[in-house]
C-alpha cells in the first residue's frame, strides 16, 4: 500500500527535531485502490528503546493524509515509522451496516463477518477476554438476520478492540525516520540581551564613563528575572582589539576611552577563552553565571568566530587566516568596503587545527557553566563546519543549545537549522503588516517547524526597523505582544523597554549604538514615570508561563477579520497535553497599524478549540482583566494609542 | 558546498520524465558562506553515454536557485548531476574590477590574479591556444597598475574561457538523478475519441439501428485527420456481456437490440483479446489501424481490467475474482450500490497468473499495431501492479504510452503518474473560472510537470460539466481554445463539436449516453449549417502544429487583466529551441464567462518574450487574422457570443 511523505522530516537527510514537551504532528499520505478502508499506525521508539503504537486519524476528505499529535517527553534520539494496512474489520463493518439497512446480502455478509471474527479470535496476541468476546460475536452471526448483522457491525466493544488491534492485511511500512528531542529550553524561552559593560556603568565627574563589570551587572539580574525572562544573552565578553578599533557610531578612529566593539575579539590580554579585564575575572564571570542561575535565568554566551588583528591566534596560527601575496593577512571585506578591525577565519588551510581550537573554546565556556551559545554570523562559515561542531559538542553534552544569527537568505538559513542549530533568528523584525505576519508566522509553524525553531527577537543591536523607528510606543507594544505569543521563543534587546527608537540616519540601527560605547540607562526612573515597557514584558512572560498553549510552535491558527490591519490568531492546546486536564486556548487580536484606532468584526473558527460555530463562550483579556461573551463573530475596537492588542483566554465551559 | 533540491525529480524514488523535444528546466539550490562567487554545472548523460556540461544561471536574487533550460532530444534513460564550486576567476575578477575602480590593493590583486592565471594556464585539459592567452594575461599582471588590472579582470576572451572551463575549488556534487525521455507522442498530441459502433451506424426502415463497424468507422478517419487530430482513442472493442446488460441511460434492463456498455467486457465470443463480432474481425481491426496510420492518426485502445459475468476468465480463472462465502463471485459495488454487469478483478489471489494474462493481452494488441493504451479506472487497481505492468511493457517496447483515467484524489493521481503512466486525465473539466484556471494550469506546469503529463480532455462520455451544459456555444469555444493552447496534450470526445449539451437530469453526463446506445450524428450537415465546432478544432490543431511554443507544458506564464473573467497567458519558446531560428510566442486572452461581453485592460510582462516594458510590438490573431499594435497595457473587448478568445501570435521584430 503506497505510503508517502512521512513527517516530521528535515531536508538533506538530517534528523527532524523537537523539544521536550513539544506536541508534534506525525503525518503521512496513505491510500489504496478501491473502496476498502485503510488504517495507519505510527510505531514510535523512544530513546530508551520503548516502542509505542499510535493510530492515525484521517485528515480532510480527499487528501489521503493521516495525522496523530503526540507529545514527546524524553530527550534523546527517537525513531518512528508508519504502517498502512487494509482495515478488514472496519471495511466489513461499514459494508455490513449499510447492507443490513438496505436489507441486501444479509447471509453473505453474516458469513464473511463470522469468518473474519473467528479468525481474529484465534490471534494469539489478543487478550483472552477480548478473544472470548470476539468469538461470541462470530457465533451470533451464525444466524443470519439483518438486526444481528447490524448489531455486531456497530458493536462499540468490538470496534474498540479492533481500533487497538486491527485485522490488518496488505500491510506496508515506511523506512525508519529519525527525530532528535532536545531539552525544553532549546525550543521554549524568553530571551533578554544586555551588554554587561553598560549595566552599572557610571559617569565620572570628568564626564568619562566607568564601565560596568560582571559584579555590577549582576545587580541587574533580579530585575531581568522579575520581568520573567528565561535566558540572558551576553555579547562577547572577551578582550577587545585596539588596532583599528571603531569609535562611536562605527567611526574609524576610536578615542582612548572608547571601549570598542565586543565583536572585535582578541588583544594582548587573550582571545576567545579570556575575559575582558574591564569586566572582571573568570571567577567573577562564574559567579555571575551562578547568580543568574539562582535567579532562574540561564546565561547565553556569544560565539563569534573572527579575530581582531591583536588576537593571539594571529601570531600563533597565521594559517587560520588568509595570507595575501604581499604577506599581510586579509581583512574582512565586501569590496570595496573593508573592515580593518576584523580578520575572518579561513577554514580551509588547517581545518583540523582550527576545529580543535574552536572545540576547545566551546568546552572552556561549558566548563564555566554555559549551556547556550548565540552564534554570530554562522552563514559566513562553512555549513559543514557547523554540522561537525554542533554534532561533536552535542555528542558530549546533549544539553548545549546553539542559536544561529542567520540573517541571511532562506536557503542558508534553513540549511543551518537542518544541519544542527537548535534555534535561529528569523525575518520576524521585517514582517509587520497583517498579510506579512500571517504568511510568515504560518510558514514557521508548518513548512519548517520540523527542524527550524524561530526565536522572534523584536530588536537587536543591529536591527531597529522603520516600523519601530516611526511607529511610536504602540509599535513597541504590538511587536512585543506578537513576539511573546506567536512562538515559544522570543527575545528583547535591552533598551526596547525604554522605546529607544532613534536610528543612525538612513540606517536600521540605533544611533550612538551600544556596540561602540557604554549606555547609561535609568531603568527605575523610566518605570516610575510610566515610560517603561517593563510592566508589559513582565505580564507577557507571566502569561507565557501560565499558558502551555503559548509554549508550542505548531498550534497557531489564523482567523479572519474584516480589517486589513487587525491580525487574529489562536493558540490552542488540547486537554490531553496541558497537564491540567483542561484545554488551554489563547486568542490574540492585534492592531498592527500603530497609528490608528480600528473597529471591525473578527470571524473565528471556534471549532479549533471545540466550540461549535454560533455558540457563546467567555473570554478574559489577560492584559486588562476585561471579560466578554464572544461567539464566532465579534466586534472589536483596538486603539493603537491606548490598547492595541487583546490577549484573550478562552474560558472552558463547566 | 551545499547543493539541495535537484530537479527535475519525481516523488517516491521514481525517475523524472520528459518527452523527446521537451525543453526541461534543470534546477538546484546552491550556496556557500561569505562573498565568494559560486558556479554551478549540470553534467548530463544521454542514453548513448554522451556526457555534456552546461553552466547554470542564477535565479532571482536571494533564492540561491540556479537554472538551465535544456531540450532533451533522444529517447531513453538519461542521468544528470549538479556540481557546485567556488568560481575563483569570477571572484577575483569581480573584486579586481571594484578595487581597480577604487584604486585600492592594486599590487595585491595583481599578484593574486597573476598566480591564479598562471595556475589555470597550466591546466592540462585546456586547449593550447587558450592556455597561451591566459599565460599572456598572467604576464601582463606582473606590472601592477590599476588600468591593467581592470583590463584583465574585464577581458571578454578570458571570461569566455573561464565560463566554459572555470577554475573550480571546493567542488561538490549531487548524487546522480534519473530522467526517462519518452517519444514525443507521450507528451504532445491532440486526441479524438469516438465509438466505432456509432460511426457509419444507420437507422433501418423498422427504426432499429444497424451499428457501425471498423469498415464504416474507417470512412470517418479522413475527417478526423483533416481536423488535425494526432490520436484516435476507441472505447473497448471487445465482445460485450449479456448478463445484466445495461439499457439506455444506464437502466437495469436492456432490450434485445441494445448494444450494452463496451466496458462490460467479455462474452461467449471472447474476452480482452477478442474483437466484438458486430465490429468485424481482427483483420478488419488491423486494417482500421493501418488506415488511420496512413491518415497520420495513431489509434489508442482502452485497457479496462474488469469482466462481465460472461467473460471467459470467469469460468477458467475464478481465482482472478473475489468469491463470496456463498460461492458466488462478487460484483463491483459501492455499498449499497451494485454494478451487476461487472466483476472486478482481484489482484491478490493469483498475482502471477493475472499479471501474465494482462501482459499477454497488452502484447496481443501491440502485435495488432497499437502503441497507446488509455487505461480505465487505474486507481481501482493496485499501484504496484501498474508500476510492474508499465515497467515490463516499456522494457520490451519503449514506445508504448499509457494514459491514466485517474479521476480520483490528488495523492493516487500523482502516485499513478510517478509510477509510470505517460499521461493522465486531470481535473481540467472542473476548473472553469479565471482564478481556478490560473492556479490549476500553473500548478500543472510547475509542481508536477517533472512526472505528470496532463491530457486536457474537454469532455468524455462520463463528463459533461455544468459549465458546458449551461454555457451555450461560447462555453464550447472557450474550453476548446484553452485546452488546445494551455498544454501540449488535449482531447475531445466526439459530439463536442455538435455542442451536445443535454445532460441526464441531475448528472454531469450526456443524456441518452453513447455508452449504452448507438449515436447517429450528421457531421456534414451540421458543418454545412454552421452548427459545428469542427472548423474551430481544425484551426486550433493547425495552430498547434505551426507553433512549437504550444507543444511545451512548462512555458505557460499568466499575465494580469483588470477583469476577473479575462484569463491571459503566454506560451513562449526561445529561438534556441524552435528550430526556425526565431522565437515563438503565443498570447491567449480568453473571456471565461460565456454569458458576457467584457471590455478590460490586460497588462503584460512582455519581458517574458524579450520585449522591454513599454515598447510596441505587433500581434496577429490566429483565429481571425486581425493585426494590432500592442504594448504592455492593452484594451481588449471579448464578446462571448461572437469572439470569446484571442489567440495572438507575437510577431518577431525584424
Amino acid at each position: 500500500m503506497p505510503l508517502a511523505d512521512p513527517q516530521p522530516s528535515a531536508p538533506g537527510g538530517f534528523a527532524a527535531k523537537a523539544f521536550a514537551g513539544e506536541v508534534v504532528p506525525f503525518r503521512v499520505v496513505a491510500f489504496r485502490e478501491g473502496h476498502d478502508l485503510v488504517g495507519v499506525h505510527l510505531r514510535l521508539t523512544a530513546p530508551d528503546g520503548t516502542e509505542t503504537l499510535h493510530r492515525l486519524a484521517p485528515l480532510a476528505d480527499g487528501t489521503d493524509g493521516w495525522i496523530a499529535w503526540i507529545a514527546l517527553d524524553a530527550t534523546g534520539p527517537w525513531s518512528y515509522r508508519f504502517e498502512a494496512f487494509s482495515d478488514d474489520f472496519a471495511t466489513w463493518a461499514h459494508a455490513a451496516e449499510v447492507k443490513a439497512e438496505a436489507g441486501v446480502d444479509i447471509a453473505v455478509m453474516s458469513a464473511s463477518g463470522s469468518a473474519l471474527l473467528s479468525w481474529a479470535a484465534a490471534e494469539a496476541d489478543r487478550p483472552t477476554a477480548e478473544r472470548k468476546t470476539i468469538r461470541a460475536a462470530a457465533k451470533r452471526l451464525a444466524k443470519p438476520d439483518a438486526a444481528t448483522l447490524s448489531a455486531v457491525a456497530s458493536d462499540t466493544a468490538l470496534s474498540a478492540f479492533f481500533a487497538e488491534r486491527p485485522v490488518m492485511t496488505l500491510a506496508s511500512s515506511t523506512a525508519p525516520q529519525r527525530i532528535l528531542v532536545e531539552r525544553e529550553r532549546a525550543g521554549v524561552g524568553a530571551w533578554y540581551e544586555f551588554f554587561p559593560r553598560s549595566e552599572g556603568a557610571t559617569r565620572r565627574k570628568d564626564g568619562s564613563i566607568a564601565g560596568g563589570t560582571f559584579r555590577s551587572a549582576a545587580k541587574r539580574l533580579p530585575a531581568v528575572a522579575a520581568m520573567g525572562f528565561d535566558v540572558l544573552y551576553l555579547p562577547p565578553i572577551h578582550p577587545i582589539g585596539r588596532t583599528h578599533r571603531k569609535g562611536p557610531n562605527n567611526t574609524l578612529t576610536a578615542g582612548p576611552e572608547d571601549p570598542g566593539s565586543p565583536w572585535a575579539i582578541g588583544a594582548a590580554e587573550g582571545g576567545h577563552d579570556a575575559v575582558h579585564p574591564d569586566l572582571g575575572t573568570l571567577a567573577d564571570f562564574r559567579a555571575f553565571v551562578k547568580a543568574a542561575r539562582r535567579a532562574g535565568v540561564e546565561v547565553a554566551l556569544d560565539l563569534a568566530l573572527q579575530a581582531s588583528p591583536d588576537h593571539p591566534w594571529v601570531a600563533a596560527h597565521p594559517e587560520w587566516f588568509t595570507t595575501l601575496p604581499d604577506g599581510t593577512i586579509a581583512y574582512a571585506e565586501n569590496p570595496p568596503k573593508k573592515y580593518q578591525d576584523i580578520y575572518p577565519l579561513n577554514f580551509d588551510n588547517d581545518p583540523e587545527g582550527l576545529h580543535a581550537e574552536v572545540f576547545r573554546v566551546v568546552e572552556h565556556w561549558i566548563a564555566q557553566g554555559i549551556r547556550i551559545f548565540r552564534v554570530d554570523n554562522p552563514h559566513t562559515k562553512p555549513l559543514r563546519f557547523w554540522e561537525w561542531l554542533i554534532g561533536a559538542v552535542n555528542a558530549k553534552h546533549s544539553d548545549i543549545v546553539f542559536l544561529a544569527e542567520a540573517f541571511t537568505r532562506p536557503a542558508p538559513l534553513r540549511g543551518l537549522a537542518a544541519a544542527g542549530f537548535q534555534q535561529s533568528y528569523t525575518y520576524f523584525t521585517w514582517r509587520n503588516t497583517k498579510e506579512e505576519l500571517e504568511e510568515f508566522l504560518g510558514s514557521l509553524a508548518t513548512d519548517t517547524a520540523d527542524y527550524l525553531r524561530p526565536n522572534l527577537f523584536v530588536n537587536t543591536p543591529d536591527i531597529l526597523t522603520e516600523y519601530l523607528q516611526f511607529g511610536g510606543r504602540a509599535a513597541y507594544r504590538v511587536r512585543a505582544c506578537i513576539a511573546a505569543t506567536a512562538a515559544p521563543l522570543y527575545g528583547v534587546y535591552a533598551g526596547y523597554e525604554l522605546f529607544e527608537n532613534v536610528a543612525r540616519p538612513g540606517s536600521e540601527e540605533n544611533i550612538d549604538n551600544e556596540k561602540y560605547e557604554y549606555k547609561l540607562r535609568d531603568w527605575a526612573g523610566a518605570e516610575e514615570r510610566g515610560d517603561s515597557l517593563a510592566p508589559l514584558l513582565t505580564t507577557l512572560n507571566r502569561i507565557r508561563r501560565a499558558h502551555p498553549a503559548l509554549r508550542q510552535l505548531r498550534n497557531i491558527r489564523f482567523h479572519w477579520s474584516d480589517d486589513d490591519a487587525i491580525l487574529v490568531y489562536s493558540k490552542h492546546l488540547d486537554a490531553a497535553f496541558t497537564g491540567t486536564g483542561a484545554h488551554d486556548t489563547i486568542l490574540v487580536v492585534a492592531n498592527v497599524d500603530p497609528h490608528s484606532v480600528r473597529e471591525t468584526t473578527v470571524h473565528l473558527d471556534t471549532t479549533v478549540w471545540g466550540v461549535p460555530l454560533g455558540e457563546d463562550f467567555e473570554v478574559e483579556d489577560l492584559l486588562t482583566g476585561s471579560v466578554w461573551t464572544w461567539s464566532d463573530h465579534n466586534y472589536v475596537r483596538l486603539d493603537a494609542f491606548a490598547e492595541p492588542v487583546h490577549i484573550l483566554r478562552v474560558k472552558e465551559r463547566s
